[in-house]
């Protein structure tokens, strides 16, 4: 029989997380998972089709929540500034996440199929985003550049943020890597 | 006794292009790859270690002409100028490669497992970019950033010269696609 159990996710996350940071991905199993978290392997795949997926699950919600927030940019709004409009609620988002991001980046940056997965969730987001922008009626190339530009942004900003031992917020992070940017555009 | 074949590369490929292209690269085996061409499976191996490096092999020497191309540049040249000075290189290098290009685009575009080997080999691309960008002094995040925004023209540009029924060169792509990231930044 099967009960309730609270919080069932987020505890088998925290438990795959402390797994995958102690023994390595590779070497753990659900079993371990769903014991460490004093669930069963069953609860276990209820939540997440394997292993992997305790790292990725989120993707389709930021990609969601991303989309969403360039999409309802106001109309007058250039295209680069319905961008940084959603790395800004982006940044927002993860704020109050910062270690989970780094336990999960580490784990990522120690298996290749890991970031070869991470890379494939990248690529998607920025296609939706191109998306989401030709449907504000921005053209090509120029809102494939506006949404690569935007991930590249993410991406780096985020991976300052996490290797920081400085306190700065992500949004700060994003802020100066898109003025970067404009700057490096401009050829400075 | 093996003997000297003319060309055995190049044959090779094109028949491996062929064939992907006529039946699917899952499908195509290597023994098929070394009848097509006229030669044997042991003179596949002798250039290739699998299929799928038939369709990767020149990856490394793509990344080394980049590289040199940034390196080059002259001292005084901003980042995005010495960025701009190697995207031209690699343009003229491809432009009287259109039509393998494209046979090629469209085998990876219909297999996930080459989209990913693609995306992986983009991803290596830039980041040594950002390392011969910091050989040059330049910080990051603009390093990082300049790298980044050089792969998206480059990739975007690319999948345009190649998609398009007009002869504009991938130079050509490559300077428009340039100027419009300049205005999308610029908040154009």
């Amino acid at each position: 029989m099967s009960r309730w159990e609270p919080n069932a996710r987020g505890r088998l996350e925290q438990a795959a997380l402390e797994l995958y940071s102690e023994r390595g991905f590779e070497q753990t199993t659900v079993a371990e998972i769903a014991k460490r978290a004093g669930l069963t392997e069953r609860t276990f795949f209820r939540y997440f089709a394997d292993k992997r997926e305790v790292l990725f699950w989120g993707a389709g919600a930021l990609q969601e929540f991303f989309m969403t927030n360039v999409a309802s940019a106001p109309d007058s709004a250039a295209p680069i500034d319905a961008m940084a409009a959603a790395l800004e609620a982006v940044g927002a988002l993860f704020q109050e996440r910062r270690e989970g991001a780094r336990r999960r980046q580490a784990i990522i940056a120690a298996n290749a199929e890991l970031q070869e997965r991470e890379l494939i969730k990248l690529a998607r987001l920025s296609a939706a985003l191109a998306d989401t922008l030709r449907r504000r009626g921005v053209r090509d190339p120029a809102a494939s550049l506006t949404a690569e530009a935007g991930i590249a942004v993410f991406r780096i900003s985020f991976e300052a943020w996490i290797s920081e031992t400085s306190q700065r917020d992500l949004s700060q992070h994003i802020r100066e890597s898109l003025d970067e940017l404009k700057a490096v555009t401009a050829g400075k």
